[in-house]
């Protein structure tokens, strides 16, 4: 990040530990949503769009774990290790209150 | 469809009533899914990832939801209207199931 | 109902086709929960808390589907014969998405 | 826990630090299930009932979440600050892939 970069919050980096997994997941998910756009642009059954929407969302969901299994591992590990939980864990529980509705 | 197309189960053609909508959202899902891969790429904060997964997850579920409104409004309803109910109502169940985990 | 009770809304009746099992999973469901109560009245670890909640939620889930289920083979289908599906679908989907998140 | 009750694996004891409050939500879910329960008894309208089951798997989410908070501030952090991160984070995570599907 250039210097320039600290508008309000610094920008913090992380590189994810499966980072080339990560990256494959998302680009076949990348293509799973450009496969049902085509669907619905030739007037594919409803039902079969259906099952494709709730699969991307299946490996949504195995992205978002992985994210947050690694993110635990990462960086809440070491917030805890330098005393700094209260944060960390604050953090973690809003995004897994995103995830449970 | 090519006519070569009823291989096993003939394709059934519906036009979505709100295609163009859908495929409006889809474009936009299909770039929050780039955007995603971009920040992977670029190591950004793994909490900032899972925001955008979940709001991902949130888009679809609300393509998905206005489907199924169609699908009901539509086949379900001309089903039904044709005393063929059993089976559109089976089907429609196997994917809400889908849904609902 | 007495006829009293139509104060706002007249209350509509629905006998549950699968009243009997229904009311088994519930009984079912009522005892999970308070199985759950005592496991936090007897402090026992988080996971088998998390566990057992992570069930109840599956049960539920799958009594809800039962009804969706029912109810769009009862009411719905009777609603879409009478010409009513309108409001029918309205409200299906308007529960649809509460489940959905 | 009476000696005797190491069979097989020993019976890690938590007392909930929110204990009071959860023994509380528990017990009004408890009501709601049982509310649920006697409406099914009533015949009590299919939308009704999908509404209440709604709103008590969201209540059972509010206890899961702070039980999964209460564990990361409290087991978890403690495992990490011992050095046996590696197990923690493998169970808490496996709990999570129930809550997420």
């Amino acid at each position: 990040m250039p210097a320039a970069a600290s508008s309000k919050t610094e920008q913090r980096l992380v590189e994810q530990p499966h980072k080339k997994a990560l990256l494959r997941r998302m680009n076949r998910i990348g293509g799973q949503v450009q496969g049902i756009t085509r669907m619905i642009a030739e007037d594919r059954y409803c039902v079969d769009l259906l099952v494709q929407i709730s699969a991307v969302r299946s490996a949504l969901n195995q992205v978002g774990l992985q994210i947050v299994e690694d993110h635990t591992r990462g960086c809440v590990t070491r917030a805890i290790q330098a005393g700094e939980e209260q944060e960390a864990i604050d953090e973690l529980m809003s995004v897994l209150g995103k995830f449970a509705k």
